[in-house]
């Protein structure tokens, strides 16, 4: 297949990786249909009517760019969080934005640190740019802490990505956990603090933004895209010191967020009522998921998510086997990509008629691997 | 303002700057209110009625993830244009393309053939790569096909671009000039071809899309924000060989598309009607922004594009108080960078409300600098 040949030689010894593969492609490749889509960690539950009637309402002027400053939803997630809109940076999701931190960075060699299983995203940018993966072990299926910050010494390493509420295994950490290891970590490092479920999870996981908003090192990102229900609409966020929110706009594509997912995004923000009921759908959907889970003598783990991960009791094979098996009941769900994280599978918290369906079909599919 | 000290060089040496400043900026910066929006090229005929209904019925789904290989949106632009879907990269606005193109050619130092005036986010990403732009100026308010030519072969350099129709002067190449460049060209050097306004172009600006989808070192990028009058959703594509065209999913965020800017896409690339008559309308409106300059003593240039570039006979500082001086009456446009191209002010086709607006302003400010 006839490329340009004069890509540089880091693009050329890149491999054309999906980090995920959609449930579209599933679908396509396989003949499928998916009828329950509790795979991606996205919110079933939909957003709010506001937020619906707020997306009709944008529609008209869809052939505006969007404001590139972003100063709206910038001044409302600033309101609502009791920082400054400067310690705010914005992009189209959290991937967008992590694209950009490790840009900033990281040089071809350059060590970064994270758990052996995390976000794969996240690795695909730190490939993308000649960086090297240095990795520690999850401890009892939950990150560990110590074992970062040993080898951002070790490798005096200037970038280390930590997801709190974690994903894949849904586990967590204390604020006071979480805030210690940033007070020790090495100014010289960049911890990514990863909150795209914080949302979802006890109050005490979730430091103050007090507690960090004065680290130039330390970057929070959130979304849209879990508790509030807009995955589609790619909207990401990123809290740190201005000084380092602001080198964002050194790089970032200035123009590249949609002007109706902003609308959106400001609708749902809004709609703090909204919200705490779908958390509570979402805490529901997660008993849910781990009652079928026991009935069908599978371990579900402790989540602060908006997904459960269920210990299967046996190896990735036998795990993704129970994926496959699922899809072939339209039952889309994924599974962690490493051992001993992938004993596991991870379904994400849906709506009563998605329960159902995996209620119904997983004995089946459990019964004839048997 | 303290940041976090370990940005890469690179990342440290660079300004804040924003390629372009909004009309919402611009509004809270000056206290004044836009009500003619006609300086960023956009389309203020907006969508069609089809589209404002494929956005509402998208609405509903903007929970789920949009498939990140793009399928039918590939699909359908392959169908539309003749291609196979194989030959379409996908991305958040050309902007977004443009930013992937040069992180996949140019490292530090490498150099990077443009017009002077031309593109300023091209410019911006050449910038944020550490790539450096060597420049041939406009010749009679067009790209000078020749001395971007001499200034590749000059350089060896890996990265050419190139606008037709051409922003900001609207002027163009026919499609014949530009496939014999696009064949002089040494296959070393990557010519990115911009046909942002390529369908409010005569038909004889664009190449047939035979002539140049063999040829592994041309990319051809588009988009649905100008004549398809969605700048707002952030829909743009790339045409090339499958092997260059595939190139960009080792690198693009592959969840970045917003699933309802992709519906709304799809739902405009079928309504083939009404681009023919809003294509009718922004030529009618370039007329009537050429009779209003003329009416009021400025020249306005031949234009391929949704703009128009008026002359008005002086310097750059003139122009920028004709831009500054329309503001005032809420008609925001914009003007050309760098001189001599910066003796004119660039208009957007738009309403007849819009013209009306500027056609009522335009001589009261050249009044008022006298």
């Amino acid at each position: 297949m006839s490329s340009f040949s004069r890509f540089t030689p880091l693009v050329q010894s890149l491999p054309a990786t999906v980090p995920f593969v959609g449930p579209e492609a599933i679908e396509r490749n396989r003949g499928l249909m998916v009828k329950a889509r509790i795979g991606a960690n996205e919110n079933g539950f939909g957003p709010s009517h506001a937020v619906i009637a707020a997306i009709a309402e944008a529609a008209t002027d869809t052939w505006k760019y969007n404001d590139p400053e972003n100063f709206e939803l910038k001044a409302a997630l600033a309101a609502h969080l009791g920082i400054r809109a400067e310690n705010i940076a914005i992009g189209e999701g959290i991937d967008d934005l992590l694209g950009l931190i490790v840009r900033m960075v990281i040089e071809p060699g350059f060590p970064v640190v994270t758990s052996f299983g995390a976000y794969p995203t996240f690795n695909f940018h730190v490939a993308g740019f000649g960086g090297r993966l240095v990795t520690t072990p999850y401890i009892d299926d939950r990150e560990d802490l110590n074992g970062l910050l040993d080898l951002v010494r070790r490798e005096n390493a200037p970038l280390v990505y930590f997801a709190n509420p974690d994903n894949p295994m849904g586990s967590w950490h204390t604020a006071d956990d979480i805030v210690a290891f940033a007070k020790a970590l090495p100014e010289t490092c960049l911890m990514i603090l990863d909150e795209a479920y914080c949302e979802t999870g006890p109050a005490d996981a979730t430091p103050a933004m007090a507690a960090l908003i004065d680290m130039p090192n330390i970057l929070r990102t959130r979304t849209f895209s879990k508790a509030y229900g807009l995955a589609g609409a790619r909207i990401g966020y990123a809290i740190s010191t201005p000084g380092t929110a602001q080198a964002f706009d050194k790089i970032r594509n200035h123009f590249g967020m949609a002007r109706i997912s902003t609308a959106a995004a400001l609708a749902a923000l809004k709609d703090q009522a909204y919200l705490t009921k779908v958390i509570g759908d979402i805490s529901a959907s997660r008993d849910r998921i781990a009652k079928i889970a026991r009935d069908n003598g599978l371990l579900p783990l402790a989540s602060a998510t908006n997904f459960v991960a269920v210990d299967c009791g046996r190896d990735g094979v036998y795990a993704r086997s129970i994926v496959d098996g699922l899809m072939e009941h339209g039952v889309f769900i994924r599974m962690p990509g490493v051992a001993p994280l992938n004993r596991c599978i991870r379904i994400s918290a849906g709506t009563e008629k998605d329960m159902a369906l995996l209620e119904e079909a997983l004995p089946q599919v459990l019964k004839a691997l048997k």
